[in-house]
């Protein structure tokens, strides 16, 4: 059996009781499904991630990817998890019917990802990749690039990458050099060279279709000079064959975590021998990234949140059954000694686990449902809210999980003591598997720029008004119950310290520029995302003492007091973190702008 | 040439101009040093660490020891390091002359092995185990024991371990079940498992000398019926020929970091055929191993600070060369890249890192300060007041570092993006390596019980009003300088808030008993930890300033003006984190007491 990885009572008391999915279901564009559907959906995906996905964890990660005669081979498995992720329409589920998907909300396709990332994230990786490269085929694509690209990559036949960097061009894409000329058919002649491209290559895919940012020549400088194309490894020959698209996989890198799926550098054109074919409008490539980049950093906070959620549950387990020491009132040596989960540090350290696990869950979840709800709803008042609460939160449900998600998985290995250093035990692979999270699709650094000085400041700071308001109804909510009454008061108070120190940050923007403004902006990013997770918990809380009411089963009962106590230890551990931060963001003190590089010198 | 991992200056720095190690050699034992002698002593080391230790750096990580026909294969070099270190007199630099050592200050001794450990940790272990195993002979150990062990160990021809644990015995050394049945000759026969032992068993050395806990027959239960042993693999025969001694390797330990020492699981006995031999007095093994506990610990805090410096130097380097971006305020995208430590974010980074590296090894000296004036002192108040001080710093000068080292390489690995990811750079080893630290030696959890139900507690609380009054000192001295007066202010309020907070836990303690006292331990070892190194980066920068005054060439301006600023940092970033320690540990919510473990479920 399986060693537990995700709690499927938790997902489904967020997607019914917390989320109220079913309510999604009245709008025509998902009323094919029903709360029995979920059900199934959840239970497939578990089974997957459970037979398909979760029995090759180790081995994919000690037998990684290499790269031999140019071509990268990977587990043998990567290519049956393409084909059932395909058939299964795993891929497909949250397309339209017009491409065969099913139309599935994110909040339950965001689900099964927990699932699958998880059971095995460098396997999720694979069927992930091809979902998000066909959305931007099926998104900005002409009609025959869809026909000829999109149903071989649903069907995962065909992989589909997102070939964006380049060793000079990371987090300034503003410096891609791949150059894209005119030829003919409408074509373009690809040149250049990517690097840390996922799945890039690899025999476990008959082709690889990579959507590759490139700048055609004459194009604009900069940003507003970059273009999308879809660039596949073969292409299509006349008469249907598949031809050598001039593509050669100059390296692959060896990494800390991540192992069973390749991370490729690529060498394009070599032999002035590789076609192209544009995506939507010249120079436009950013744009559309980037209108399909909340999706995408979500998808990063859900794997960080899922790889958390594996190594807390293989502690959990570890801890209940690991028998070390007394009670500190036992004087007694020949006494037994007791699991360790009953020591108050264990507990703390499950606690904090827990907390950030399902606490990320719930915020994921949260921009997944604004995610659906831009879908469905009409009224565009409503849509433009919840597009800009969406906005607002993706760097958050982005950053947190990957950042504490490093903490997280590394108290999983405390839990273990020595055995959690050890490869005989999971959790050693989660913490490696982990840390790719805070640096894939936009550094943490790059994310809170973004909250700071975009998110917050766009539309008159709009979002972060829409956002107080959340916060506000979720606290009244919580009053009503006695034993939430401390805890809303504690988060009003940090919701008025959040303004504060917001405030403060526009002031100093007003008065110092840019740079100064944003030089504490990964400060500002945390303490806005303990109150994010805070208010998360709130939610969670309130639900359960709710259900609290009724007659339940022990374990039911057992369940919703595990919600409130997580909650509690929320508030008491987590959220006075940003008396700190806040005295920190509040000082006038701009000791990063003022050192200069020199003085790291000695 | 290796890429730096240390700074020399900051090093000297450390030693004549922080702790002025130069006022030691007034006294007798230390009388034939002098800092011509310690200038000498660290660039041999420096060199041992460039030419003997880094070049095998990553490939003792990638060639990991392996077990083979019941023996284990090291890296061929780890004989070579063994002899160097033994012909060098590394081993036994801080014995006395006694047993042909140098009496060498641990302030100095110290200072390399951060050398050695920032160089190659998992190379550093093997003459660091032996340093340990061969001083707990000397301290307790027979004339006898002495003279046929400790030689070989100190020459490096033989191998010493610590061999405490056992699969039921990590933190609860109570539980030990090995056994040790008395025999002839005095020697006692042997049997029990041990796991986890460091250099338990390999070819790179002659013989494995085991310091081994283990029960007499009829010993009192528990802690007070433990007794220390010496318990080689080959015993010496009768004509002096070594011979198996029925100790078998049953495993080694696969493991996240630390991947070039061999960790192995140890059968002793099985044939009835292994001897020990006791060390001291019957049941006082445990009182033995506490009375070397100090410098052990200090030592893993020690490793532990070199890793984070080698990750530091490393991302220091990497961020001076790494273009990418341009300043906020520059929107021509044909400007060149600049380097990334232009970047706020980016300094914020490295400032963290060398807070962290610098304001531990800061800690650690003081603390070996400490153990030196213990050596020479010859008033019985001062030696006593040192060893109140020793006591309760050792626990924080063994956890911060490793905890905050956590951080702190994962920083590093940020610093370079993607590429910190991948096997090409340092920085993922150096992460792994890390994580070892908050483990072992007792972990974090047994530490801050240590700290705060202990250290605290004994004397009516002494350590802790001679620790107070040290920080009022420096308080006091920093006072005198303007750029140094509001630094003061804030360790002050900050003394204060420790203060209070200290008391209110002795509170509980009255109140609750010491379940609840000590279930928050952990917070509290953070917090003082956090006013500990503050403390120390005061000190740090009393010194710059005093520098500061006198006309200096640019680098040492540069490097002077790099502790003031690298102290305004840990000031304005770090210390503020005790406000949110504050709140929780001052909050009367047992979340943690009341949790019950059922509530995990769901």
């Amino acid at each position: 059996m399986a060693q537990k990885f995700i709690s499927l009572r938790n997902l489904k008391f967020l997607l019914y009781e917390v989320f109220d999915i079913e309510a999604l279901t009245r709008y025509p564009y998902f009323q094919q499904h029903n709360k029995k559907m979920f059900d199934l959906v959840l239970d497939a995906a578990h089974k997957i991630g459970t037979k398909l996905l979760y029995p090759v964890f180790e081995e994919m990660d000690r037998k990684a990817p290499r790269l031999e005669n140019g071509r990268i081979k990977v587990h043998p498995q990567v290519k049956t998890i393409l084909k059932e992720f395909g058939e299964g329409g795993w891929i497909s589920a949250r397309f339209s019917e017009e491409f065969n998907g099913d139309q599935l909300p994110l909040l339950a396709a965001n689900a099964c990802w927990l699932i699958f990332c998880g059971a095995n994230y460098s396997a999720a990786a694979y069927p992930a990749l091809n979902a998000g490269a066909a959305r931007l085929i099926t998104s900005f694509g002409s009609p025959d690039l869809i026909d000829t690209y999109v149903p071989k990559m649903l069907s995962g036949q065909w992989q589909g990458t997102m070939a964006l960097t380049e060793s000079q061009a990371g987090s300034s894409l503003t410096d891609i050099t791949t150059t894209a000329t005119p030829a003919k058919n409408g074509s373009y002649r690809m040149k250049g060279r990517k690097v840390f491209i996922s799945a890039g290559d690899h025999d476990g895919a008959e082709n690889i279709v990579h959507l590759m940012l490139a700048k055609i020549s004459d194009a604009p400088a900069g940003i507003k000079g970059v273009s999308l194309f879809v660039v596949p490894k073969k292409r299509i020959a006349t008469g249907g064959n598949l031809t050598p698209n001039d593509i050669v996989v100059s390296q692959i890198f060896h990494k800390l975590g991540y192992r069973g799926c390749p991370i490729t550098e690529l060498s394009i054109g070599e032999k002035d021998d590789c076609r192209g074919f544009l995506v939507g409008k010249p120079h436009r490539g950013i744009a559309y990234m980037f209108q399909m980049m909340n999706e995408e950093r979500i998808g990063v906070g859900t794997a960080a949140a899922a790889i958390a959620s594996a190594a807390y549950h293989a502690a959990l387990d570890y801890t209940r059954e690991r028998l070390q020491g007394r009670r500190l009132s036992e004087k007694n040596p020949a006494k037994p000694q007791i699991p360790i989960i009953e020591h108050a540090d264990v507990k703390r350290m499950l606690l904090f686990q827990r907390s950030i696990v399902e606490g990320s869950f719930g915020l994921l979840m949260q921009c997944a449902l604004y995610e659906d709800l831009i879908t469905v709803v009409t009224d565009n008042e409503e849509k433009k809210k919840y597009k800009l609460l969406l906005d607002l939160l993706t760097p958050v449900a982005k950053t947190y999980p990957s950042e504490m998600g490093i903490l997280s998985t590394s108290q999983a290995i405390q839990c273990f003591g020595g055995y959690g250093y050890c490869e005989d035990f999971p959790v050693e692979q989660h913490f490696r598997d982990m840390r790719i999270h805070a640096i894939h699709e936009g550094t943490t650094g790059i994310q809170a720029m973004d909250l700071l000085g975009r998110k917050l400041v766009i539309s008159d700071g709009r979002a972060g008004l829409l956002f107080i308001e959340e916060l506000k109804k979720t606290i009244t909510a919580a009053r009503a119950f006695p034993e939430l009454e401390p805890l809303a008061e504690k988060l009003d108070s940090a919701r008025e310290k959040l303004q504060k120190v917001t405030f403060q940050q526009f002031a100093v923007a007003g008065e110092k520029g840019p740079e100064t403004f944003l030089a504490d902006a990964t400060l500002f990013l945390e303490l806005f995302s303990i109150v994010a997770i805070a208010w998360q918990w709130l939610l969670q809380a309130i639900v359960a003492q709710k259900a609290l009411g009724a007659k339940l089963s022990t374990a039911e009962t057992n369940f919703y007091r595990g919600k409130f106590f997580t909650c509690r230890y929320f508030f008491s551990y987590e959220l006075p973190k940003i008396e700190g931060l806040a005295a920190r963001l509040e000082e006038n003190n701009p000791v990063t702008m003022e050192m200069e590089p020199a003085l790291f010198n000695d």
